[in-house]
């Protein structure tokens, strides 16, 4: 089982933002990273700019087989395409990886499809930026994040001790094991159903002069409004049932909250604002992974 | 009519975060700074950190009196009562402003009430923090923010000039003059809405292990979910009109956005993705009167 020591090679697999960041913080730590992505000028970039040690814009066989552990940085879509291709090159025992931001309808088909003499243990680094690309990439994004691994019945010890070593090497502070359908509904929550929340605030109402009224507060719940339309549409919908339930919890909860307000019932109000008060609260406790 | 020069007497009533806040700044700028308070502990507080002058939790006839312009800094529901009692104590030409979160509740009521020999002009700090009290006032709250300033018929030009130079004496980047109505539609957008959305995110949905799935969008969002409920309680209930009309249009368009995912129409997702992208792009332009 690879563990990691400097020598290792590392491949990359996808070549944006968060493959970048990955390649970023992997190089600064002493191995050796490699990566292979659709796009020359990624790899060009990421050449000139010492993010990699070695990268190729076409399948390379000798680049991939030197891997001894290779981080999928890829949209779920185009995952599997890429593994059914490439697999063939990789070496016996290498350990592979992921970012993806959903799990169950990409990790059991990975593992199905996967030589037996390979292993994928799926992870979802809760990092990210609003922007994408190689150029935005940013090897602190880790820095204090959540790490999730959600490994199956499928995955040995080794590997899961692996996959922790991974986020604890990225800085990342609370790293936490589920399996994929808990991370889904959880995904679906806090990241899924806030993106769709951002979107809707700032799709609702469009006034040029928006501008000068605004506070912390609306740039705070926009900011992820500048999103990846074609990386977060593909997420959402390939998780789209757990979202529907989050999303129909957050519309009722949120129509309650309107009643209470309709009926100028101010002590119900109040209790509600206190107890999110006292929820959000728990996020500032030293001891619970979240830096804020 | 009052002008900005140094040796002018500022009240603040009421030291609370905005009051501490204003009376940091004023201070700092060379203003003599006095403040009348409820509370001898906010007071006692004050004075020890120098941020007044002077101060006092009773109605103190000569230090009312002293003041050439009051910064009323109290809850909507009390700034009635307290000029009812002490307008009679008011240097004749003394200019008044507020910093209340809602303005046609306010003003009007305040201005009928005024004496003749008095100007009342209200304004609004787009500024403040999730957290409460003087302990936790900053001057550097108002760096950059917008402020609003809103008359009526009744108003002088040298008064809103004289808020104007207040607004920009605390480092507020753009300042606006729009009517009582207006401010409070677009504050029941931006900033009452925003509330509401952060207080049901987060009462929606009780797991212990939130903290562990969290990334910083989930944490951006919620940030206000920690809440004054005493003041906010209040601020809803007196926009209430306006702030349902928004609540109701946010809705709308949330469910929309859900009808979309639920019918798997990935390119009307995308379509509201990509209006909400260039939307929120307009916010760092760089000469949009925000920081972000």
């Amino acid at each position: 089982m690879m563990q990691w020591i400097s020598d290792s090679n590392i491949l990359i697999v996808g070549l944006g933002l968060m493959g970048g960041s990955y390649a970023r913080a992997l190089k600064r730590l002493g191995f050796r990273v490699t990566a292979v992505s659709r796009s020359q000028s990624s790899i060009d970039y990421a050449l000139a700019e010492e993010i990699i040690d070695a990268g190729a814009a076409t399948p390379d066989p000798a680049l991939i087989g030197s891997a001894d552990a290779v981080i999928l940085c890829l949209y779920p879509g185009v995952l599997l395409d890429w593994l059914e291709e490439n697999q063939r090159f990789l070496k016996p025992g290498a350990l592979l990886t992921d970012v993806t931001g959903v799990k169950s309808c990409v990790v059991y088909d990975v593992q199905d499809l996967l030589r037996p003499d390979l292993e994928f243990i799926a992870s979802h680094p809760m990092a990210g930026r609003e922007v994408s690309g190689v150029a935005n990439s940013d090897a602190s994004i880790f820095q204090g994040a959540n790490f999730l691994i959600t490994p199956t019945e499928r995955n040995s010890d080794a590997a899961i001790d692996w996959c922790e070593g991974l986020g604890r090497l990225l800085g990342c502070r609370q790293i936490s094991v589920v399996t994929p359908e808990e991370h889904d509904e959880m995904i679906g929550f806090v990241s899924q159903l806030t993106h769709c929340i951002a979107v809707a605030l700032m799709t609702c109402k469009n006034d040029p002069m928006l501008s000068r009224f605004t506070g912390d507060s609306f740039r705070d719940l926009t900011r992820i409004a500048h999103i990846n339309d074609e990386m977060w549409s593909e997420l959402l919908l390939r998780n789209k049932s757990a979202l529907l339930r989050e999303m129909d919890a957050f519309a009722a909860e949120f129509q309650a909250l309107r009643d209470l307000i309709s009926a100028e019932d101010r002590e119900g109000i109040r209790g509600k604002m206190r107890t999110s008060t006292t929820r959000r609260d728990r996020f500032n406790l030293p001891n619970n992974g979240t830096e804020d």
